[in-house]
């Protein structure tokens, strides 16, 4: 199940993609006309808050959508409407691991820079931006504007002190981020939360895969293309800190909410690791691929 | 004009607070009675993000309530109702600076440790309690809980790109914020965000004052008294960063919003500062008084 959210008509809905046939199933007017249902799907965040109850929901759509006749209605075209980050207003800001891949640590500094504990900072909400919309090169503000792919984690159930050998349980679903950075402000401010937070710093999407299409989430292929050149090629397999050390780690004496989102980290081969380091500019093009979640693509403007 | 969020009956809502008398001003009940006017008080930061029109509405009904007759029941008693944090949930994770005292930057660690530009951090949504609740004292997460009196800045005008000299006109008014820490997970993970954020470690309150009735905001008294001894006793004219370049530093390429909440960090005196520190444990009490704004005591538990 491809989770998207998108804006047809002005108004903000929770769809669910189909890339073949390059549409998305209108699961608000499915449930009401196919399962005489009121399904509210203004926010993913609420849907995500719904549990299982929202996904069994939209298993029975599903299948009553590929039966249905003149089922025509139910579907929006790709190019009628504007895909948004799956969930574009965080409720909270978006939890990220510092340093997750020993080869990024080490291109960061040197092997002392392996972190030992997780290294855990924030995106705020204002950063969040959807597949199809620019990067702001922020001229002016930072000189040495910086990709990271990366995997994130979105919270299905609220809990606290989970335990890593169940901290799965506690997952919706993944999607991709960019943890766009500015290099300059990162390291001035110490603290990373500035150089991590300037708008539209955090491209997102382009769905939520649902954790039951994810068997695997610790053996995931990723990489990322600046203007078509690979630049990050690794696996998530190759984390220091896998998914449930994460999980449990944080939510140590910290409630994490259903609709919370954790970036996992990137890997080696940001524009800062490269001597001299490639900084983004104005017009370059990133793509950021996870096997089974599709590609993150945007634009630097 | 002291702002507040109560529960009152079940039902959460923002009312003005009367000290002297020992009541709260029903501002929805007394805008509808006396003004004819529906005045949705159900959540601060809508209030807050009404703008001037607000408080327009706050003066009127204050100044309708004082020449009501039979007006009793505009009024809810301190002892019929819980006074929560001023805004229980925020939008984002709360905005700290860091080290902005240069005594507080050399208890730390030393003269190396004033910072040269603003240090920010954050605490997530779930750490806010109220002036009436306890602070769990996580035992089994952390053994080094301490206390930071500060001065909270609520942002009342969405702005980016804020120029000093203009940042005070985006200020709705000021609270006091308890910023506990676990120094312990502070110090393991780097990055202050896990440390900072364990649940109910930001008690806030007990009002928001309205930036009207705090002409200087850089000359206030502060002091936090623990089991009545006092710790930390300074005063805002010691920032190292004034309220003006700490809004303009975070606004520069990231907005921030009404309703945004930045804590300012706090003065020498912490637990960790002294030699052997003196951590925070079950049934010490805690109370941070500011000048003009009250003062915020809350209990280990």
């Amino acid at each position: 199940m491809k989770l998207a959210t998108i804006l047809h008509k002005n108004e903000q809905m929770v769809v669910l993609a189909d890339d073949e046939k390059k549409r998305y199933l209108h699961i608000g007017q499915a449930a009401k006309e196919l399962l005489n249902q009121k399904l509210d799907t203004s926010s993913m965040i609420d849907c995500i808050q719904m549990g299982q109850e929202f996904i069994d929901t939209l298993v029975q759509v599903q299948e009553a959508a590929v039966s249905a006749q003149d089922s025509d209605s139910l579907y929006i075209r790709f190019d009628e409407a504007q895909l948004l980050a799956p969930i574009p207003r965080p409720q909270k800001n978006i939890f990220c691991v510092g340093k997750n891949y020993a080869d990024h640590a080490i291109e960061m500094g040197s092997e002392a820079d392996i972190p030992k504990h997780v290294m855990l900072f924030s995106k705020t909400p204002t950063t969040v931006i959807g597949p199809e919309a620019y990067v702001p090169n922020h001229e002016g503000v930072t000189d040495s504007l910086d990709y990271e792919g990366e995997l994130a984690v979105i919270i299905g159930k609220t809990g606290k002190d989970i335990e890593a050998q169940s901290a799965l349980d506690y997952i919706f679903g993944y999607t991709i981020i960019n943890d766009v950075t500015a290099r300059d402000l990162q390291s001035r401010h110490k603290q990373f939360l500035i150089g991590k937070s300037l708008d539209g710093s955090c491209p997102m999407g382009p769905y939520i895969i649902h954790h039951s299409a994810v068997p695997d989430p610790s053996n995931l292929d990723i990489e990322t293309k600046i203007n078509g050149e690979v630049r990050q090629k690794s696996n998530t397999s190759h984390f220091i800190f896998s998914i449930e050390d994460i999980i449990s780690t944080i939510s140590k004496g910290m409630t994490l909410e259903a609709g919370d989102i954790i970036a996992t980290g990137t890997p080696a081969g940001v524009g800062k690791g490269f001597k001299p380091p490639k900084f983004l500019k104005s017009g370059d093009t990133m793509e950021i691929s996870i096997k089974g979640l599709g590609k993150l693509a945007n634009t630097i403007k």
